[in-house]
């Protein structure tokens, strides 16, 4: 089972499957009403020590463009990475969900944008209403190319946020791989450092399908149970989505997830960098390896059973990947096996 | 246990839980590419006797609002019931994912409208552009009454549609207990009547989180693809999803579900019925009562640990309410028991 | 020239041609940055006593629909008329521009809404966010069947407005006719009675092309240059436009105009209401007239040169129309003439 | 009056204002039901040599946009230059009316795109239905920069539009600028050459207010009064906007103007290139001359009463400006004086 297509093609943890087991038991309010989702409300003003707002989801999608809708009028620009999952990913939802907001994806080094570019493309602002309106930063916490933004690099983007009166999302759908990356606390990575909304995945790291968009500029929650209904994604047996989030964040299950998950994309990334011809093109932060080698031994590796996706290199985003070469993405799990990581490596080699 | 609140307040069969543990076993393709997804698709097919698309999405209100952004233009008018969920319930989800629609809730009888109030609702459009375009009918089956449309009263429509250019859809929140109650096919309730696209529920009758979108008119599906990811409605482990649908069409479970909660419904009306000062506002015919009742009996029973709502009568759905009176609804599941509806009738006796 | 069919279709009243072409000297800044334009913005805060905020577009639906953007979100719900123009003639467009809130058309009496109206539909609004949020109520002045809110009137939806926190719209189309029919001033019938945006039409009276957005509430009008481009109604030669206006509100000419044109409404109203057989539906107020007749009678109407449109009556609004009655609607404007409104009286007789 | 700040800037043709003045006579139906649209159909039928849908707008943006609305769902991609009027000047209107298309905006040269860069975009549409599905190319003839594509371009164009299964939009907002450059007839320059839709620019070139919105392939054109109608650009005193059109296209006015335009630049372009210090920063091809200059050229220029615009370089569109340059742009329009050029040429010397 030498599946590193993506961290979504493993199953879900047993104590989050138990969980909801539990929770199926007798009626329950429906439409977030029920107890399991209230204690859960509390679970997140004490993992990010303070009073939030915060709603569950049913995908990383829903939670990214819903956040935006909530800061990004229809006339607003919103800046990200190109590669953002938000730009690249999503088929258009948060122009959806906004009402045709743009979207500027700006190239980046490693998978992230800097402060400085978003001013460069602040700068080209400069005819008024024939311009959309600036509105939103976005930064992907850890980012689509497995690296991690810094508390400076995310403290950058807080203050930036406030001197032009934009509003800043963290799309955190690996938030928790980033966070034991940097080993900080949640609030330091996200309002301690200027975050006003933050899309807390879980389903990546062990959840069936739940992530939680988590408001830190409460105005910004203003009527958003009604955003969320229209949106159709009120769940009405919502018990059993607040069970996994209840579940995923108790006795640090969403931690240790995270943890494993990184230091097998650690094992992973040591062993190719080890093998001749293969390179890492970016550094390995997370949860996320991506290799450039000869096309033949891509070739071998694509024969076997292992799987995994080519990821196509553009910008300066990467190492340059050379006419003979290709360069492959690989993610790791909670559930990923060492055997497999190692059996991959050898493989390679 | 006496909760009539409404079949969402139940739980998950178990039958669904396992086969969604079941599911948890090993890597799986994710975002509909998983073999259970493909499995589920053919049994739709063999459910409806021919080839149709279906797509697996969390909500009621997505499958609703997703089926009718194929049907209706932006510039477009839907034709339903003013008590139809789409119309009173979704806090304006099918104007969003339509992108402005305009939804015409007719004044029905017993919660069902008919081909001859949408005739009349058509003869108004007479302003060319100044009117929006007339797109689309749907009905629900069974009715937010718990009323359930004939197969001529479902033909009445499909012929409508046709003379008119418009498409037929249903929303079958509850299209089990409408089926088991007509006691014909799936095949005869929708397609074979005239139906475009069914909202296929699942979710009130024993899954956790999920429902069909069924198109009969293929030329409906075409993209689909591209607007469920674009809903935030595609899940990347979608083969828990699946499971659930799997299961719940598996050795009859969804029929022998629904088939259960209508007979408590017909338990329950009988019980009130019979039961001095208290008669049904409509005819029972799914898993829906709805009970018209003296005020001061009305005041008993909401301090018992019974749980149910008011409904707000309106037109001439249902029977008239008196000054002193109040109707209530109260809804069965496939979780209902049989002596708490003994109880709840003697309660109220 | 017995044309009653509409007041737009009428001409342009002579002096705005002239200031038409007088603005053609020369070059000007375009999008709304020409001098003409910052005067017309003069112009407004004279005429409303207070400093107001105002944007010229090309036709009253931009300039309800936008005004409705800018008060009510994409999930919320609006209160006016079920005949309001916003709600009965636009072709979605106001669900179009706010991203898809609800209209809920009331049922009046003579064209006209009461707040008790309002209070009653707002009573429904029991279920959070399954229902759309109240967001704005919209009057139309005078109204569509010509009839004209008292200050009183205005005032009491005002006080309703501040009470539930909704925004108060007035559709003006033919403001100049109500406000003459009143007798009051333009501050008077508006912000001071508590209306936060005006539609002030002007095309209807004597313009080619242009109506003001008026805001009284100047937080509605943050970013409206960017909602104004981003709909296509920013002009590149904005001065026509200004020039129009300019003109319009010179020398009273907007209110001789309405005058005029109400009193030719009068003299077609007592005209007809004298003639045997003809009775009105509601009571001319402005400059519009509802005449119920025999259908023979019409019959011989309709097959002369004169040009009308019959009115479908509906609800309790106009005086019942007989099932061998027909209702017809007569407008004048500042063009027709007495001799026409004597000629039509006359073949009517 | 050395005016070049745009096109726009200039007034209305005096054989425009005369035929504005003849429509001022008697009643006419409103709403696009005149006698004068009727007209005006037929004259474009002429001049595009075989039947085609025309719809008269207000500003070029509106036909940009709903010409887009047509072709493109909302979950749709859009390939255009990155200086497209639609993608950098118009805040986002695409994106409104089309209910959230993504725009690829491309780096091209010269201000034009050529058929290998939309192929190269359209390569990296490999992610199914989380890419958006490529549905538009838009072109703009003469372009941004005052180039023109050939007729060759234009069918190599309008080839892999139908390749991809694409609708090829021709944004004509200088569309006679650039017949006349090219010598051409409208059909081959359109339609002939795989041209779906054109928005006929008249507004820069003498009218005050229309723009054609020109539909080749009718079955884009179903529905669209709707959506006409709903944006709220249909006038009411249509007429006086069809009399405009009308008088453009009469004895060759547009095309006259055009080339006296054209002839303008001609002339400003050789002035300048003639003169020590000055080149230009693209090919002068129509009526736009964009010139590169020294600092303290331009400063001298710039504190005159000639009035014209920096143009931010970017990309290998134009020849490169050195640190020590500026790069203007030059409008030229009917109305704009040879005497002006010249005088402008001395100033610059």
């Amino acid at each position: 089972m030498m599946d590193f297509a993506s961290d979504n093609v493993y199953g879900v943890d047993e104590k989050i499957m138990e969980a909801m087991a539990r929770a199926n038991v007798g009626t329950a309010s429906s439409y977030a009403g029920d107890d399991i989702t209230a204690r859960v409300e509390k679970q997140f003003n004490e993992l990010f020590e303070r009073e939030v707002k915060v709603f569950l989801l049913t995908t990383g999608t829903a939670a990214n463009s819903l956040a935006l809708s909530t800061m990004v009028p229809s006339y607003g620009a919103v800046f990200c990475h190109g590669f953002a999952h938000i730009c690249a990913d999503e088929c258009g939802a948060p122009e959806f969900f906004t009402g045709g907001a743009k979207l500027f994806g700006l190239d980046g080094v490693a998978g992230k944008i800097s402060p400085q570019m978003v001013r460069e493309s602040l700068a080209g602002f400069i005819r008024a209403e024939h311009d959309p309106k600036p509105a939103a930063i976005s930064i992907t916490q850890s980012s689509e190319l497995g690296t991690v933004y810094s508390l400076d690099d995310v403290r950058a983007f807080g203050d930036l946020a406030r001197e032009k009166n934009l509003k800043l999302h963290m799309d955190g759908a690996r938030f928790a791989n980033a966070l034991v990356s940097l080993g900080c606390s949640p609030a330091e990575m996200t309002w301690q450092a200027g975050v006003d909304a933050l899309s807390f995945g879980a389903t990546k790291n062990g959840a069936m399908s739940v992530e939680g968009l988590v408001f830190f500029d409460q105005s910004l929650a203003v009527d958003f149970e009604h955003r969320r209904m229209r949106a159709g994604q009120l769940l009405s047996k919502s018990r059993f989505m607040a069970a996994q989030m209840e579940a995923y964040l108790t006795d640090d299950l969403w931690l240790n997830n995270a943890r494993y998950a990184n230091e097998m994309a650690a094992r992973l990334a040591a062993g190719l960098s080890a093998t001749e011809g293969i390179r890492l093109g970016v550094e390995c932060q997370a949860n996320e390896v991506f290799a450039i080698m000869p096309k033949d031994k891509h070739d071998v590796l694509a024969a076997s059973d292992a799987v995994f996706h080519p990821w196509l290199a553009s910008g300066s985003d990467t190492d340059a990947v050379g006419d003979d070469e290709i360069m492959i993405r690989l993610v790791t799990s909670f559930q990923t096996r060492a055997e497999d990581v190692d059996a991959f490596v050898k493989l390679a080699g």
